[in-house]
């Protein structure tokens, strides 16, 4: 595999820098090849601004449309083109990060918005009343696979189907479905460890066996079975999906799931 | 009404900065105070490090426990004891941002992982075995209510109940009861604008008066009916929701609203 692993954490000795460390040591003793992104270690930029467009930033400012301009032309700021790069590079990226408010840390959410450029992550293939572009299965990342692995402070049953803070495949689902499989990257199922907040150094060890263990199982994992945006599923120019596609009782996210 | 405007975008002239500056004035005509918090206007810092706790900041950096201890000593850094005084003065807080890779902006991410400090947003009250901290309706911030305001490109459709990218109140919801309710505030229901990537600048005079006439009633708006953690609908510790309290075929997200 080439495997591309963009972690944010601003502590070295933390838990997601120790995890982040044993992904790059597991897969590279099992020969493959590792790019790691330290977003922190890296200074990376969050914030979205009109220095992102260079010369191709309108006034007013347009991001989605000056983004795309400016990817096209190929003046995107350096560290955005190489970020690019990798992504392009790359046939599995791992995120490892530590649940914060429900999502990601601000600096791997402006990542994400600095990096998915228009006609790069959006913006791609036709746009009409008969296709709403190549994107939830297809796009630019297609063939690509992905993995989250997240660190929870609280326990497990508060992310639960009936947990208060609402079940956990749920509130990655934006993340999943809405960053990563868009623009075509295929998901593999979450590595989530909870109670983290309480977790002694004693943990560790079994911990780490498990990160391992899904780590030299990746290429034969199968990914989410998230539906196809362009296959049949939805109605146009709705994206509506059809009646009748889901089990019984099948209702919000889930809906977007084969099966 | 005491009201704190939360505004993340880059572009002054932008339709996010235009509903923001018509909240100023609608609000204020209306006899009302108004602060603003424009995050790029303030160059608001994104990244939660070590900067942020000063000599509370441990070694090796423990994010949660030093933010408390900062908390505790009054010595967070001036940017966010600001924000935190304006969430203390405020009785109603409107969020203004578009929807980015179905969430918030990363700017804004950052000021929340930033401003939303332990003792502060959470790790507030006792946390035991038989209870489980002053959160979900109760907390700091609890009497206070809030807003979202967003736009959001695509068409209105594609966020219905089986559109491609899933409800709009689901995909909110780990903003407005993961990151609002809780720490006590309660949540109204969402302002959102669809279809923003092709609106034209004759269609803004509606926009505008939908607008105004949401802000000149937030006083009699009803909040999202999320419920309380501490009020017998959980179990403990799991706080897991008790069997039987929601309607017939509620699931996921949905089983936190009563009724």
């Amino acid at each position: 595999m080439k495997t591309l692993i963009v972690h944010a954490h601003p502590e070295p000795k933390s838990l997601n820098s120790s995890l982040k460390d044993l992904a790059v040591s597991t897969l590279e003793n099992a020969g493959h090849e590792v790019q790691v992104s330290d977003l922190y270690a890296m200074n990376w930029k969050a914030v979205v601004d009109a220095g992102d467009y260079g010369r191709h930033a309108s006034s007013p400012l347009k991001v989605a449309r000056d983004s795309g301009r400016a990817f096209d032309a190929g003046t995107l700021t350096q560290d955005v083109r190489t970020e690019q790069e990798k992504l392009l590079w790359a046939d599995t990226i791992i995120f490892q990060f530590p649940l914060w408010w429900y999502t990601m840390p601000a600096i791997l959410k402006g990542w994400v918005d600095r990096v998915f450029t228009s006609h790069f992550a959006y913006g791609v293939g036709e746009h009409s009343d008969t296709k709403y572009g190549e994107r939830f299965g297809e796009g630019t990342l297609a063939g690509r696979r992905a993995l989250l692995s997240v660190t929870v402070g609280g326990p497990q049953p508060h992310y639960g189907a009936r947990g208060i803070n609402g079940p956990i495949d749920d509130l990655l689902f934006p993340i999943q479905h809405g960053i990563l499989y868009y623009p075509g990257i295929e998901v593999l199922p979450p590595f989530v460890l909870y109670g983290t907040d309480r977790m002694a150094v004693e943990d560790y060890p079994d911990v780490a066996k498990a990160w391992e263990q899904r780590l030299l199982t990746l290429e034969s994992t199968e990914p989410i079975a998230f539906r196809r945006q362009n296959c049949g599923d939805y109605e146009m120019p709705s994206l509506r999906l059809r009646e009748g596609l889901e089990p019984a009782g099948r209702t919000g996210f889930g809906l977007h799931m084969r099966g």
